[in-house]
């Protein structure tokens, strides 16, 4: 399977640099790659289960950001979680299989993970069989993750309760109405609930994640290997630098959005 | 549908900014939202024609980071151009449906653009209809653009002779092989070809084109809508800034690539 090339080759390539002092760096190209696997620390390959929750309308990006990184994970299996297994179109456009259904979801999982979007989390957030999902998985998860307004699929479900968390700037202030601290930093770990900010924060947010399941030197090669060194062209990013022209602009464009998630928040009982 | 849900709440949301001294503030629930249109700046609408290859194997971050980007252009169509229609599996397991097909897609494009990978890239190079796809159409763009080892393609198929550019750092040396100039910077314009450097630099990247097919303040109201204040966990993203012992790691995983490249360019009687 492609996804495993570069599980794989990354293996090799950490066993590449172990065995250097032996002066026989392996590859994937390496024959000999089999002998070197036996070598590998057993702390760097684990059986983890990840689990990203997929919905009609979510912002891909908010998805593929930590998908990458988690895929990098050696022995983790990545599951793209839907209520159906029918191809899901994204708020973008994009549409993707998921591999999973909710019942075919493991029940005990590594990292549970939810990703955001505008109309179609709200949606999620009032369907009952994905907040079902959610709150039986998260209830017995390892970590429980979200990425953007990911983070009020969570908090319908009851997963942020009391919790300091954070999610998309258009929509911080609703996470007191989720019975959650709202925290204005990329990424936010309470405990086990390890949230990010608005979709580019997925990134950032997926790094963290691969040095807390494995260690910052494996994290490191991921970020070298995504060559992750931003250069944004421009200083809007965030509410605290973006121009206040510019920030007039989308503050208008998501004017409705917290009312919309406090009704939807309202309308399944929500913990607040 | 979903897709089009940010690109008119956008919209909303730069009109609102425009009317703000009529004090009159429009969003996507406002429902003279159809006046605030016929307002609309024409600059910021426009029939784009966008074109992004897709092939199994290909690194989904690759092609998902820029999409977002050229999603938020209002006015337009953003195609995912596979050689069938089939499900596309990338490198990390994620399978997307392409919206087109090579024969489906505009003769005249205002982007072409070519996401990398690895094996999956290499393949891509040696097939005689994606090098076809991509020279007839990338002969007429208005802008030849990649991301990653996505340039690698371009320059399989003769389009970065005689051009500076730049892909993924474990590639770089391979665009001398295309007839180009390696540039190790995160983007590099050369006329109208646009490239990338790895995976991640598909963000600013997108910024880039945002600004160029629009203004800088459509691409800050973008970054800031995305939310992109990168924070990286660690400063391992670059061959000039990532610890010794990771870039051992790294370009061992690496080692075999450059001359896969070099084999499949003169497959294919690459232009140099």
């Amino acid at each position: 399977m492609e996804g495993f090339d570069r599980r794989t080759a990354l293996m090799m390539g950490l066993f590449g640099a172990l065995a250097a002092s032996r002066a026989s760096a392996q590859t994937a190209a390496d024959p000999h790659a089999g002998h070197a696997m036996a070598a590998m620390p057993p702390g760097w390959v684990k059986p983890d289960q990840i689990a990203m929750l997929c919905y009609p309308g979510m912002t891909i990006l908010d998805l593929i950001g930590p998908q990458y990184m988690f895929a990098a994970l050696m022995g983790a299996t990545v599951h793209l979680v839907g209520k159906t297994r029918d191809p899901m179109t994204s708020d973008t456009g994009v549409t993707i299989l998921p591999t999973a259904t909710f019942a075919e979801c493991p029940k005990d999982l590594t990292v549970l993970f939810a990703p955001g979007g505008t109309s179609g989390t709200l949606a999620a957030m009032r369907d009952d069989a994905t907040r079902a999902f959610i709150a039986d998985r998260g209830a017995r998860a390892r970590y429980v993750t979200s990425v953007c307004t990911g983070a009020l699929i969570l908090g319908a479900a009851g997963l942020l309760k009391g919790y300091r968390a954070t999610t998309h700037w258009a929509a911080l202030e609703t996470l007191t109405d989720c019975g959650a601290t709202p925290v204005s930093e990329r990424v936010v770990r309470d405990r086990n609930r390890i949230t990010g900010a608005g979709v580019t924060a997925g990134l950032d947010f997926g790094l963290a994640m691969v040095a807390e399941l494995r260690d910052p030197v494996y994290a490191q090669g991921v970020q070298l290997g995504c060559e992750y060194d931003p250069q944004p062209p421009f200083h809007a990013g965030s509410t605290r630098t973006a121009p206040p022209e510019v920030q007039a602009i989308m503050k208008s464009m998501y004017t409705a959005f917290p009312g919309q998630v406090r009704a939807a928040l309202a309308a399944v009982k929500g913990p607040s």
